[in-house]
């Protein structure tokens, strides 16, 4: 039996263990629920061991475990290192659940439940598409290392040090990520950049009290136009950041990159109306979609200083704070990024101030990997086969930590093979997932494997 | 006997009336001392008709009541309104006063109490003053009248239209104030200016809800960005104002206006070390006196917007404020001021944000008199013979509403002439009047009274 015969056999069952699976209430960010998540790492062992995997073990982290699993039996072949995750988000609010969010319920050719896609239903296929290709072929096609976690969804925390101290364990030529999507159902996609972050507190220090703005006002700096006047010295009016060296390191798009972004269909009017904005903006020079997904920011994401209250209160204030985060891209550093804005805070900052700023603890390493790796050319042509066309070439504006974490540490590219779609409500009540994608992911797994062996 | 006998013989009983007065606790801020307000009211309506002063009524405004008298038979000679107020500030913390606040005490030389000297005990000194006027001569040498009010510490928030209804009943050839004081003990002032105020709030709105900056941020306008870049065009980095017309009616300082703040002591070290800073600033080409009394200021009193908690929020916030006042000096205006900063700030308002700008309640005209008007040359000669100095001309930089009040219903300016010291204590615990001073100011008012009559 061909591992597509295999496959298509065996739905039947793959759905009710992928029913077993949601049953399982794994919120990592919830103490009380911290044995769920090891009951998830503990079925997803199992059901890898069933699968044929080898040298199944549930690792311990400074958090929530890690479940590893190999098979290396293809030598002189690439080995892959699968990633996914078991632990899922909170639920409410609970009243809005159509159905329980832990009792799986299918309508309409969808699953219903917290995980369904995000990540336990697109987690399951690699696992499936395994034990397929064991159970008609003998063999892999190539080396696969399993690495699934279960604190994806409370940003990884411990993962760092964990991947550190376990470099060789994890060696691998390139990961395969399962926790991700795809354009829409009929148009695949291949995400390839991530943005990375630094982040920063600016406490701005004037009088040692507030005073009174009668007494004082027009003699003494203000530590809230201080604020202001450093905030306005670090982007032009036109969102331009004009900070010494921060766009230094930025991989400039070449015609290429800026033709996939272009590729990819973007409604202007949409966007602006779904926060009703009257206008976009941004770096001069860039589109919309380069702008979110391959320059970098500064953003104050929060301000604050004197009086807040109804009416008016004649205070110069004595203390005045902005929050600031930098969305970053290839090939920018954020610890260096912070120093950056420190020297210019410092060289900006006028007389009549104390100024403060502290680094924030939150930080990641913007991503990007080539669109043309060995991994994203053997998912494009599993891609054009699945759906009959070409991959759309996408970045995210946001961070995700591990894509960056693996390239640090163990020198590989990620290749993101999720089968999720935006309308699937992850995150929200209501999350599902398509159980026509859960079976295409399936076999997606298969040829992926397959090609990577060519 | 002569007025100044008169006096010396009486001061037991003065000092008598004046605890008695201070019993009252008249508190104009709380609503449940309404009724001591109203007696401290009735207090003085009987102390000004024992001393002979006639028609005194009980007015009602709006909110607290003002006592009226007036004795008006000198023809030919000025008429002088006579002001003061009977209600007092709150007095906690409480535990922080030696002796209760309204159980006078009387301490080396001094009588603790709350409104000891603000303004009871400076408001009594021309009632005690008329009474021995007119038992030692029979007569006034001026036309009087008295307006004492019940709610200047709450800012006289109905003053205005009462004032503007009687006018005929008010009028006047200037108020003279028993609510201030002098420089120290042995230099006495004439206060000749405040500055008014303008108020608003400036609220800008980006998308409709806060939004995620990794999704949009780079793409869209933040809204503390385009707060900041607003702000930050209304006033150059040296503290100098740029909205446009901002400066055009304020009167420019003549060299005598210059010889006389240059005149008043201002210990800068003092100054800075008071409020811990390390640096005055202010408008170039001016003192630090100078930018507090006579120049206009443009103040943020309090901004706020987007994430003020621990840590990270990695948000493009939806709403950024600010309060701003402007301190006014003479001839702005603050309806004009207002409608200046909304057409600058309409006119710096970028791209992608909504803005809204709301005038505040709180607005007063500014007020400057003339150094030499008739009012202040007979105070400048008392002022010499009691204390054997030349007063210094100095100004305020807050705002006091019912000078500006009279000046714009009555036509006429207001000679402050009050014997309150600076460090006595005024609107905290164990506020207290020095007793010389008390008789001081009786024997000041009866002096004054008569160089007005010449």
């Amino acid at each position: 039996m061909s591992w597509y015969d295999y496959l298509a056999a065996n739905q039947e069952r793959y759905l009710a263990e992928l029913v077993e699976f949601l049953r399982i209430p794994s919120i990592s960010s919830l103490p009380e629920h911290a044995d769920d998540v090891r009951q998830a790492g503990h079925w997803v062992a199992d059901r890898m061991r069933a699968a044929g995997i080898e040298h199944v073990e549930m690792l311990e982290t400074a958090g929530h475990p890690v479940v590893y699993g190999d098979w290396l039996h293809a030598p002189g072949k690439p080995t892959v290192l699968i990633y996914g995750h078991f632990d899922v988000q909170p639920v409410d609010p609970l009243e809005l659940w159509e159905s329980p969010p832990f009792e799986p319920a299918i309508r309409n050719g969808s699953i219903y439940a917290r995980g369904a896609n995000d990540d336990k239903g697109n987690m399951l296929t690699p696992i499936i598409a395994t034990e397929a290709l064991l159970q008609s072929e003998g063999a892999l096609p190539v080396n696969v290392k399993f690495f699934f976690e279960g604190q994806e969804e409370i940003g990884s925390p411990t993962l760092p040090p964990f991947v550190a101290a376990n470099k060789e364990k994890f060696a691998c030529d390139m990961v395969v990520s399962s926790d991700g999507g795809q354009y829409s159902d009929t148009q695949p996609e291949l995400a390839i950049g991530l943005r990375g972050l630094a982040a920063l507190q600016i406490d701005v220090q004037g009088p040692n009290a507030d005073v009174h703005s009668g007494m004082y006002g027009g003699a003494i700096n203000n530590p809230i136009h201080a604020l202001v006047q450093i905030l306005a010295s670090m982007r032009s009016p036109e969102g331009k950041i004009l900070v010494e060296g921060f766009y230094e390191r930025v991989r400039a798009l070449t015609d290429e990159d800026r033709a996939q972004i272009a590729a990819v269909p973007h409604d202007a009017a949409a966007f602006k109306a779904q926060i009703a904005i009257s206008d976009t903006y941004g770096e001069p020079g860039f589109s919309t979609l380069e702008r979110i997904w391959a320059r970098p920011t500064l953003e104050v994401n929060g301000i604050w200083g004197g009086f807040q209250g109804k009416g008016t209160k004649t205070v110069l204030p004595s203390l005045a704070h902005a929050k600031i985060t930098c969305r970053l891209v290839a090939d920018q550093d954020p610890a260096e990024i912070v120093q950056l804005l420190i020297a210019h805070i410092d060289a900006h900052t006028p007389a009549g101030v104390t100024v403060t700023v502290k680094p924030e603890a939150s930080a990641a390493e913007p991503y990007l990997m080539p669109a043309d790796h060995p991994g994203n050319v053997a998912a494009r042509d599993v891609h054009l086969e699945l759906y009959g066309k070409e991959p759309l070439y996408v970045r995210s504006g946001g961070s995700i930590p591990f894509c960056s974490l693996f390239h640090k540490e163990l020198g590989v590219y990620t290749v993101n093979f999720g089968f999720a779609l935006p309308d699937e409500k992850q995150h929200s009540p209501n999350e599902f997932f398509r159980l026509h994608n859960f079976e295409r992911g399936q076999r997606a797994y298969c040829m992926l494997l397959e090609r990577l062996a060519e």
